[in-house]
C-alpha cells in the first residue's frame, strides 16, 4: 500500500473547526487506500505569540530556548488533530519530533535534518494509524529539542516522505495553487497544474510566498512529487511540481515574481584593486549579511575606480549600517548610497534554456513601458531586473502580457499531465 | 554544596512581569549559595485553555493525546523563565521531563513517577546552571509523554528533591502559608510557621487546598522538609512542613478545614445480609467512584434492615446516578436519598492522639450552637462532623474559638523552630 505525506500549514489548523476541516481532508486521502502520514504546523498565530512572550523577557533569548518554546506549537495542534480524527472514528497517534525519528545537526533555531529513523512511523502505520508528526522539529544529541527555521514544516513533510519513499507529498496552505504571477496584482493570473523543481525554487526564490527552497531543493534532489493545494478547496488539485524531465514545454516563461524586500547599495569610487572585492563580500558574510544581485561596473581609466553595487534583505539593512564604518576602512571607500525604492521582477522558467531572446524581450517590453532598469541578474532559468518600486505593477502586467502568463492565454503552459 | 527545590504554580508564572518576579526569588537562592532545581507549572490559565479546545473537538479525547497536548503547557513557562534568568546574568537550562530523567508508570493522564534518573540534572548543576524543570509530566517506554494528574507540579518537585538529597522543598503560589482556618471565612485565623506530614496531609484531604497530598506523602515518606510560601512575598517564609518527631506538640488541634465537595448518600431499610456492604463498595469502586465516610447502622431487629450511608464527591454524583438502579438490584434495596445541603468540618492535629476529650468537645461546641451532627468519621490525628450546610460558617467560628485556632491566640502552636 502506498503511502502520502500530507502538510498542514498555520492558517489551516488556526481553530478547532479548521482543525476538523483538515481532518476531513485526512480521512478522504485515507479512504482513497492510502496510507496517511500528517505534518502539521502550529495554530494560526500561535508561533508568532509565542516569539512575542520571549521578545517581552530579552532581546537575545538563547536559540535553546526558542527552540524549547516553540517547538510546543506544532505539539498542540497535532495532539488535536489526532483526536479529531479519533472522534471521526480513525485511529491516529501524533508524534514530537524526536518520537518520530526525526535526527537534526547540532544546532539551534535553523537546523538541518541529518537522518528519520521512520521505524515508529513504520509500526503505528501498519497498526493502521493515520500518523502526524510535528512539523519544524526534530532533536540532536542528548534528546535537545532543535528546530529547523523558515520553511521547517514544509521540509519536515518533504523529508519525511522521501524517508517513507512516498507516492507524494501534498503542502496544504491558504494558498490555491501556484499562479503564472501574483494573483492579487495581476488578476487574471492563471493557475499552473504543474511547474518543475527548479521552476519552482527560482520563483520561491524571488518572492512567490508559497513553498520555501529548501523543501522543493530536498523533493527535486530525491524526485519526490509535490503538491500544492488549497485546505479549504479539497477538491482542486492544485499545482503538481515534478521533474523537468517529466514535464512537456511549450513555453518559455512560466511565471512572473516581484520582490519588494531588498535594498541596493551601491558603493562609490571603490579603488580598482585585486581583492577589494572579497575583502568586501567576506566581512558581509562574516555579519550573516545574505547578498542577492552583485555588479561591479568596469574600473573608469582616468580614476581607476569603479562602483560595487549589490542587495539585501532590508531586515538586513540595519546590520549593513553597523558595519558602514568597517566597510569604507577595508575598501577604502568614501561614498556609500542605499536605495531602498526598488523592486525586483523575475521571469521563471525551464523554457528558455534552448530558447535565445527571452532576456531581450524582457528589456524590451520594459523600455517600451519607459521603465529604467537598475540592475540585472540571470539564471538559467530567470532573468531578474531591479526597478523602481513605483513601476512594480506596470511591469508586472506588461511582463505577463508579453509572456501570456494572463488570462488571455493558456494556463496550463506545459499541458495536462496525469495525476501523480 | 546543598540543592534546594523551588517549585512555582501556574498563578506565579501568569506572565511575563510574574515570570520576572520568580526569577528574581531564584536568584535570591542562587545568591544564598544553593544549586537551585526550579519545578514550574503552566502559565495562569494555559491549561484550561488547552482542556476547552480538546472538548470542543471530542468529549471523550484519548488520555495519550490529552498528556501530548496539556505537556506543552510547562515547557513554555520553563523556557520564558530559562530566558529570563539569562537575561538577568545567570547561567539557566530548562529541561522537558524525558530530559529530567523522570519515569513513570505506563499509563496516561495520573502516571505515578516511577524513578528519577538526576544525571542530566547533576550534570547541568556542576556546570553552574539553574535547572528548570517541566512540572507534571514525565514519560514511560518508548518515551511516551505521560502526566501526573491532579497535584502532578508538586509532585514532581518533591520527587526530585528526594531523588537529589536536596536540603529542601519549597512550594511557591498565591498562598502565602497554612492557616489554622482557611481565612475568608474565619479573618483572624492564623498562619502556621511548622506544621506535621501527617496534619498536612489530613488538612490538604478534607479540603484546604494549598498542596497535593501525593506531594505531602512523598515528603513523608523521604522526611523532606517542605515550605509552603508566596512568590508574591519573598521575604515571608510561609509555613515549613516536617516530620511530628521534630516538632513540639504544645496544643491538640492545628487546624480546621471545611469541604463543601461532597454530598451524603444514604441507602435506607437493606437487608441484614453478610456481603451486602462488600457487594455495593466493589461496584462503586469499579465505576471508579471515590467514597469518603462510610456509617453502617445497627440493624433494625424488628425488620432485620439497617441503612449505609456514606459521601462521595459532588462530580461524582452523576456517575452513581448512572448506577442506581444496579444498586438497588444487587443489594436489594428500593429506597435511595441523596443530601447535597452537607459540608465536613474537620479538625486536625498530631497532638490529639494522647490527648482523651477532643472529639467530645467538637460535639459538644457543635451541640451549643445547636448544630445537629449527621456523620461523623475519625482518624488518629482528624475528627470530620458532617453538618447543614447552612451552618459552615458558624461552626468554623466556634470550632476556631474552642481550639484556639484564631488570632485571640498564639498561632504559633508548635512554638518557633530553626529554619531548615
Amino acid at each position: 500500500m502506498s503511502i502520502l505525506v500530507q502538510k498542514f500549514g498555520g492558517t489551516s489548523v488556526a481553530d478547532v473547526e479548521k482543525i476538523k476541516n483538515v481532518a476531513n481532508a485526512v480521512i478522504k486521502e485515507k479512504l482513497n487506500g492510502s496510507k496517511v502520514v500528517v505534518v502539521v504546523s502550529a495554530m494560526g498565530h500561535t508561533t508568532d505569540n509565542l516569539v512575542k512572550l520571549a521578545k517581552d523577557i530579552t532581546n537575545k533569548p538563547s536559540p535553546r530556548e526558542m527552540d524549547m518554546l516553540l517547538s510546543t506549537g506544532e505539539q498542540v495542534s497535532m495532539a488535536l488533530l489526532a483526536m479529531a480524527l479519533n472522534e471521526a472514528g480513525y485511529k491516529s497517534i501524533s508524534l514530537t519530533g524526536l518520537q518520530a525519528g526525526i535526527k537534526t545537526e547540532d544546532c539551534h533555531m535553523c537546523a538541518r535534518i541529518v537522518d528519520i529513523d521512520t521505524t515508529n512511523i513504520k509500526k503505528y502505520l501498519n497498526e493502521d494509524n493515520i500518523v502526524i508528526v510535528a512539523g519544524f522539529q526534530g532533536v540532536c544529541r542528548d534528546n535537545e529539542i532543535t528546530t529547523l527555521g523558515r520553511g521547517g514544516s514544509d521540509t519536515t513533510a518533504v523529508a519525511l516522505a522521501c524517508a517513507l519513499k512516498a507516492q507524494r507529498c501534498d503542502i496544504y496552505s491558504d494558498v490555491e495553487a501556484v499562479y503564472t504571477a501574483d494573483p492579487r496584482v495581476i488578476k487574471t493570473a492563471q493557475k499552473l497544474k504543474t511547474i518543475s523543481y527548479d521552476e519552482m525554487l527560482e520563483l520561491a526564490r524571488v518572492g512567490a510566498n508559497v513553498l520555501h527552497p529548501r523543501s522543493v531543493e530536498t523533493a527535486k534532489l530525491n524526485n519526490m512529487p509535490m503538491r500544492v493545494r488549497s485546505s479549504f478547496k479539497l477538491d482542486d488539485l492544485g499545482t503538481l511540481i515534478i521533474g523537468v524531465e517529466e514535464m512537456e514545454l511549450n513555453k518559455p516563461v512560466t511565471g512572473l515574481a516581484c520582490d519588494a524586500s531588498q535594498v541596493r547599495i551601491v558603493i562609490c569610487d571603490v579603488e580598482d584593486t585585486p581583492g577589494n572585492a572579497a575583502r568586501l563580500f567576506t566581512l558581509l558574510a562574516k555579519q550573516n549579511l545574505s547578498v542577492d544581485m552583485i555588479i561591479q561596473s568596469y574600473a573608469r581609466k582616468s580614476t581607476n575606480t569603479n562602483d560595487i553595487a549589490f542587495t539585501v534583505t532590508k531586515s538586513d539593512l540595519e546590520k549593513f549600517k553597523s558595519i558602514e564604518d568597517e566597510v569604507n576602512k577595508i575598501i577604502n571607500s568614501k561614498n556609500i548610497f542605499i536605495d531602498e525604492d526598488i523592486v525586483k521582477v523575475s521571469i521563471v522558467g525551464a523554457g528558455m534554456i534552448d530558447r535565445p531572446g527571452i532576456a531581450a524581450k524582457m528589456f524590451d517590453t520594459l523600455a517600451r513601458e519607459n521603465i529604467n532598469i537598475k540592475m540585472i541578474s540571470t539564471s538559467e532559468i530567470k532573468i531578474s531586473c531591479l526597478v523602481e518600486k513605483k513601476y512594480s505593477e506596470a511591469a508586472a502586467v506588461a511582463l505577463c502580457k508579453a509572456f501570456e502568463l494572463d488570462g488571455a492565454q493558456v494556463a496550463d503552459v506545459k499541458g495536462d499531465l496525469p495525476v501523480v
